[in-house]
C-alpha cells in the first residue's frame, strides 16, 4: 500500500489509496493574480494571511506555496525568489499548522523553502527534463522529502497518454537510483483542458489509473486546468474531481475555497468510503446550509470550526448535564 | 459495441458505452407521492402533464411511466394498473415526444403499456426471480422491447455483488435462451443507500465496470437511492453520478428537474467526449446562468428551448443581415 506522508510541525498528512482525497490548497501563487504580485513586491503579506487562514478553515490539508513575482525592481527570480519563499513559509507556519508544498521552477527557492520549512514537506517539482531531474533529486534525497512528478520532459508535453506515462516512469525509476522511494513520487499526469482537447478527461482517468495499478504510485493535478475557457467552469471541476477520484486519484492542487468542488470531494470520500459512517459528510451538510442561507463558504467553514471547537469546550467545562 | 435502441413514435435514443449519459425521467410515479396517487385515483391527471414536459424540458431522454396506485376504492392493482397505464401512456405520448419506459411489477400492466406505447419503448422489469422471467421475458421477446434486469432473486437482494453479478448473468443467459440479445438487456446493479452501507458507492462502481466488461451490458439505476435519509442528498447524487459515468453506467432513472445532478451529468458527458466541442455544455451554461438569476430550474429549461426555437424562427425569415 503506497502511502505519501507529508508534515507540518505537529500534523501529519497521509496521501494514499485508502485515504480521504487530499486537497492541496492552491491559492498561495502570484502567477496569475497582479495584486497578490504587487503586495509582495511591496511587502505587504495580507493576502497571503487571509488565504493561509481561509483555505484551512475551507478544508485543504496541505498548502502550496509559490513565490513566483517577477519583480519589477529586478527581473532575476534566482536573486528575489529564495528570500521571498523563506519569508512566505515563515508567515504561513506561524498563522497555520498544516504541511506545506513548496512551489517553484527555481531550484534555489525550493532550497531556501527546504531550509525553514517544518516536518516533512512536499516538493513542487520535478519533471522528466534531465537538467530538472539532476537539480531536484539529490535535493529530494538530502532533505528526505516527497516530490511532485510533472510527466514533461526535454521534448515538451505530449499529448499521447502513453508518452506520459513513460516519462512518469522514467521519473520512478530515476528516483530509485538516487535512493528514493516510489511512494514519495507523486506523479501529475498533466490536466489538459477539455475544451481545447475532447479527450482531456479520459485521458487523464485512463492515466491515473495506469499510474496506480502499474506504476504503483500516488498522483496529483491542477485540477482547475481541466475547465480553463469554459463557461460554469466550477460545474466542470465538480464532476472532473470525482471521476479522477473514481479512476484512483489521490490528492489534487486546487482552490478549496470553492463549495461546489469541495461539495463534490467531501461526497466522493463517502462513495469511495473514506467517511466512515459519513461525519464528516454531515458536518459539512451544515456549512452549506450556512452558505445557502447567505453566509460565504469562507466564512460558514470558520464558523463550524470555532463553533465545533466552542461546542467541545462547552460539554467539557459544563456542570451536571 | 453495445447499442440499446428505445424509440417514441419518431424519435430514437441508443443507450450505449460511446453515447451521452441516457437520462430516465422518474417523475411520472405515484409510489411515495400521496398526492399525485390521490389525483390518479380521481382521474386527475394536471400532474402526470407537468411532470411530462417539465421533465423533458430539463434534458429527460426517456420518461419512466409508472402506474402503481393503490386504489382506497380497489386493492386489486391486477385489476386497476392495467387500464391507468394505458390512459397514463396515451397522455404522455399526446404531450412529448420520447421514448418511454413501462415501469410496474403487474405484468398486466406491462401488457396494456405495451399495446399503447408508439416505437420501441424499455420494459420496467424484469428480475431474477423465477415466476417473473418466465413472465416478462416471452413479452420482451414477443413485442421486440429492451428490458431492465434487477439483479435481485428469489433469494432477495443480496449484498454481495458477485452474487448481484451472477443474477444478472443468469438474466442475460435465459433472454438469450428466449432469442432476446444481450444489447436489448439493461442490468440495474441495485444501489444501496450509503448511509446504510459505506461499500454501496464502491460496489455499484466496480459492479458496473464489471458489467461492462465481462458481461458487455448496458446498465442503469435508482440513482437517488444513492443518498437515502443524508442531508444535502443532492450534492452526494452529483458526485455519484459522475464517479457512476466514468465506471461505465450508460443510464439512470432519475428526477432530471434537479438542476445540480443535470449539471453534473452535463459536465460528465463532456469530460467522457460525448459532447462535441461542448456545444451542450455551452448551453446548459446559459440555463444555469437563469437559474443563478432566480429562476426556477424547469422555467429557465423551457425558456431556453422556446427561446432557441424563436431564434432559429427569426434568422430563417429575416430580411438582409
Amino acid at each position: 500500500m503506497i502511502r505519501t506522508v507529508v508534515e507540518s510541525r505537529s500534523k501529519s498528512v497521509t496521501i494514499g489509496f485508502e485515504e480521504p482525497f487530499c486537497v492541496i490548497g492552491e491559492r498561495i501563487n502570484p502567477t496569475g493574480r497582479k495584486v497578490l504580485a504587487g503586495q509582495l513586491e511591496a511587502g505587504d503579506f495580507s493576502t497571503v494571511e487571509k488565504d493561509a487562514v481561509e483555505q484551512v478553515a475551507c478544508g485543504a490539508m496541505i498548502l502550496d506555496v509559490n513565490a513566483g513575482v517577477v519583480y519589477n525592481s529586478n527581473p532575476d527570480p534566482n536573486e528575489t525568489e529564495p528570500p521571498l519563499m523563506t519569508k512566505m513559509i515563515e508567515l504561513v507556519q506561524g498563522l497555520v499548522d498544516v504541511p506545506l508544498c513548496i512551489d517553484s521552477s527555481v531550484p534555489g527557492a525550493l532550497e531556501a523553502g527546504l531550509d525553514v520549512a517544518y516536518g516533512r514537506p512536499l516538493l513542487n517539482s520535478v519533471t522528466g527534463e534531465e537538467e530538472r531531474l539532476e537539480a531536484i533529486l539529490p535535493l529530494v534525497k538530502k532533505h528526505n522529502v516527497p516530490v511532485v512528478a510533472i510527466s514533461n520532459d526535454d521534448t515538451g508535453i505530449s499529448e499521447d497518454p502513453d508518452v506520459r506515462f513513460q516519462v512518469a516512469r522514467k521519473i520512478v525509476e530515476r528516483a530509485a537510483d538516487f535512493g528514493i522511494p516510489r511512494q514519495d513520487i507523486v506523479v501529475d499526469p498533466l490536466v489538459m483542458p477539455v475544451g481545447a482537447m475532447a479527450t482531456a478527461g479520459r485521458q487523464v482517468f485512463s492515466l491515473v489509473r495506469k499510474l496506480r495499478e502499474e506504476l504503483g504510485v500516488n498522483t496529483t493535478c491542477g485540477a482547475s486546468n481541466i475547465s480553463f475557457g469554459l463557461p460554469h467552469r466550477h460545474g466542470i471541476n465538480a464532476a472532473f474531481l470525482p471521476m479522477a477520484i473514481a479512476a484512483g486519484m489521490t490528492s489534487a492542487i486546487m482552490n478549496p475555497v470553492r463549495p461546489l468542488e469541495m461539495e463534490a470531494i467531501h461526497a466522493a470520500n463517502f462513495l469511495m468510503n473514506h467517511d466512515a459512517n459519513g461525519g464528516k459528510w454531515i458536518r459539512f451538510a451544515r456549512v452549506m446550509d450556512a452558505v445557502n442561507d447567505g453566509q460565504t463558504f469562507p466564512a460558514a467553514s470558520q464558523a463550524a470550526s470555532t463553533g465545533g471547537r466552542a461546542g467541545r469546550r462547552r460539554r467539557k467545562t459544563g456542570g451536571r448535564s
